[in-house]
C-alpha cells in the first residue's frame, strides 16, 4: 500500500504516547513488559521496538475535540483511554482466537504465555478508567461511563464472534450486529468521547458518535475484504486467510445467503469436515465474487462512508476536513 | 464450621444483589449466562442456583459508609462495584491457574470454556466502573479512580503469584507483598470506598483503608492455613491441597526460610522432580509445623487483626462494633 498516512495520525501518536507510556509505567514490571511489547515499544528481548498501531482511534478522539472547538490537548486523556480499551481487546481476542500474528509480529501470548497476556489486557482496561478519571475534566465521569458501556458492547461483539464459530447458520443481520458491537462501537466512542470530555453540546456528541459508528461499519467491511483479498504485505496475514479459516465474515455470510447458485457450492465447502485444500480456498473466493458479495461489500462500504460523512457537524472547518480525510483514508486501504 | 454468619452479611447480600443482577442483566445473553452461573444465581442447566459468596466485601463497603454516619443505601453502588471487581478477578484467576472448583461447584471455565469465562470477567470489570459512575454521587469519579488503582494492584498480585510458580527462591517479604496486592488491597478498597463515595473526611477514608488492608493480610493468612489444614467440608478442597500442589504460601515460605532443620527437608520435598506421594504430603505438613511456621502464621494473623482494629474510627458506635465482629468472624474461620 502506497497511500501516505494522513499527518493527523502522526500528530495523534506524538500527543498520546507520553500519557500511554506513563500509564503503562505504573504497572508491575512483568505486566509492563508485556504491554510494552504489545504496543511495539519494545521487542521480546527488551530492546527498543519500532512502535505499533496507526493511532487511528487517538486521532479520531483529538479531532472530535477539535470539532467542539476545544483545545485538543484537553482530550489527550480520552485518546489514551480509547487506545487502552482497544489494546485490551486485542490482547484478549488474540488469546481467545488463538491468533499468532499481529502488526507483523508474534502476538503477546505466543511470546509471554496466555496468563501474562490476559493480565496485560486486564491492566490496560483498568488503566483506561484511571487515565480518564485523572483528566481533571468535570466531564470525566460521563466520559468514563460512556467508555465502559462501549466496552460492554465490545465484549458482546466478541461473544457473538465466538458463538458464530459453532453455528452453521448466521444471518447477515447477526453478522452486521456483530460488526457493530465488535468494531464500530469503539470507533463511535473514539469519535465522540473527545467532544464529550471537553463539554461539547449533546447534539455534537451524538452526531460525532453516529459518524464514528457508521465509519466503523465501513471499516469492518474493509477489514473483511482485506481478510479475503488483502495484500499479505499490508495485512501481515496470508491472502484468503479468512476463507482458509472458514471465517463467517460479512461478505461470506452475504454470499452464503444469496439466491445465486454460488451460495450452495460455497455452503458445501464451508460444511465439509476436512480442511480446505488450496484449490478449494481459491474456489471459495471465486464463489464469493460470483455471488456478487465482494461487490456488495464494496458498495455497502461506500454507502456507510457516505452516511458517516453526513453526520459530521457542518462548518467545522479544518477539523471536519481532517476527519473527512481520515475517514477516506481508512476506506482507501482496499479500493 | 459451625460459626453463625454475622447478620450484616445477609443484609449486605440483600442490599447489593438487585443492583448486581441489574448490571449483569445488561450483558449479552451468552456472557450474562456465564456470570449468572459464576455468581451462583443459576446452575449450568439454567435452573435457579443457591446463591454464591458470603458478601463479605459488600458488607464491608456498607459498614464503611455507616462509619461515616451516612445512609448506607448511598453506598450500594460501591458495594456492587467492589463485588464485581472481586468476581472479575476470580473468573480470570481460575482460568490462569487452571482451578476447577470454586464455592463447591465447577469453575465457570470448565463449564463454558475459557473464552467465555474470560469475557465474563472482562464484562464484570467494565460493569464495575459503570455502576459506580451511575451512582450520581459527586464522589463517584474519585471512588472509581480508587477502585481502578486497586484493580491494577490486584493484577500485580496475580502477576507475582504466576511468577512465583517458576521461581525456586521466594523471600517472605515477596510473599507478603503478593498477599497485600492480591488479597489485602481489595479489602482495603472494600472498607473505604463506601466512606469515599458518601463524602467522608479523608482521615476516615484513610483509616478505614488501613483497617481493611491489615484485615486483608490476616484474611490471606487464614486462607493459607485453610489451604494446609482446612476442613475439606469448609474449603471445598482436599486437605493439604496447597502442599500437594507445592504452592508457596506464606507459612510454607516461612518454613523454607527458617533456620530450623525442617527447612532443608521441606526444601528437598519441594525440589524433587516427581509429584509428592501422600506420605510426603503429610511429611511436608509436619515439617511446616515443626519449623514453627503454622504457629507463626496464627500469631501473625492475630497481630494483623489487632492492628486492623486499632485503625477503626473511635466512637463509631454500632457500625464500628459490626465491623469488629465481621473482622473477628473472618479470622475465626480457622482458629
Amino acid at each position: 500500500m502506497t497511500t501516505a498516512l494522513p499527518p493527523v495520525l502522526h500528530t495523534a501518536r506524538v500527543s498520546v504516547d507520553p500519557l500511554l507510556r506513563k500509564a503503562v509505567g505504573r504497572l508491575d514490571p512483568a505486566t509492563q513488559r508485556i504491554c510494552e511489547y504489545h504496543f511495539g515499544w519494545r521487542n521480546a528481548d527488551g530492546s527498543p521496538g519500532r512502535g505499533g498501531g496507526k493511532a487511528l482511534r487517538p486521532a479520531m478522539v483529538l479531532l472530535s475535540a477539535g470539532c467542539a472547538e476545544a483545545d485538543v490537548e484537553q482530550a489527550v486523556p480520552a485518546a489514551a483511554a480509547v487506545e487502552l480499551v482497544h489494546n485490551f481487546s486485542l490482547l484478549h481476542d488474540d488469546v481467545m482466537d488463538g491468533d499468532t500474528a499481529r502488526r507483523h509480529r508474534p502476538t503477546a501470548w505466543t511470546v509471554f504465555g496466555r496468563p501474562g497476556a490476559l493480565l496485560a489486557g486486564d491492566a490496560l482496561l483498568a488503566l483506561s478508567g484511571e487515565v480518564l478519571l485523572e483528566s481533571g475534566s468535570p466531564n470525566a465521569a460521563a466520559a468514563a461511563r460512556a467508555l465502559a458501556a462501549a466496552t460492554r458492547t465490545l465484549i458482546a461483539g466478541q461473544a457473538a464472534d465466538l458463538d458464530f464459530e459453532h453455528r452453521r447458520e448466521i444471518g447477515l443481520d447477526d453478522c452486521l450486529q456483530m460488526a457493530h458491537d465488535k468494531t464500530a462501537i469503539l470507533l463511535g466512542s473514539a469519535s465522540s468521547i473527545g467532544a464529550l470530555l471537553v463539554g461539547a453540546p449533546t447534539e455534537t456528541v451524538v452526531r460525532l458518535h453516529a459518524f464514528g459508528t457508521e465509519l466503523g461499519m465501513a471499516f469492518q467491511l474493509v477489514d473483511d475484504l482485506l481478510g479475503l483479498w488483502g495484500d499479505p504485505e499490508v495485512t501481515g496475514k496470508p491472502v484468503l486467510s479468512d476463507l482458509r479459516a472458514r471465517k463467517k465474515s460479512a461478505p461470506v455470510v452475504h454470499a452464503l445467503s444469496s439466491p445465486a447458485p454460488a451460495a450452495g457450492r460455497l455452503r458445501a465447502l464451508y460444511d465439509q469436515p476436512e480442511p480446505l485444500t488450496e484449490a478449494q480456498v481459491q474456489q471459495a473466493a471465486a464463489l464469493v465474487e460470483e455471488a456478487g458479495s465482494a461487490e456488495w461489500a464494496r458498495t455497502e462500504c461506500d454507502r456507510r462512508l457516505g452516511s458517516a460523512l453526513e453526520y459530521l457537524p457542518r462548518g467545522g472547518g479544518d477539523t471536519t476536513q481532517s476527519l473527512t480525510e481520515l475517514a477516506e483514508f481508512i476506506i482507501r486501504r482496499t479500493h
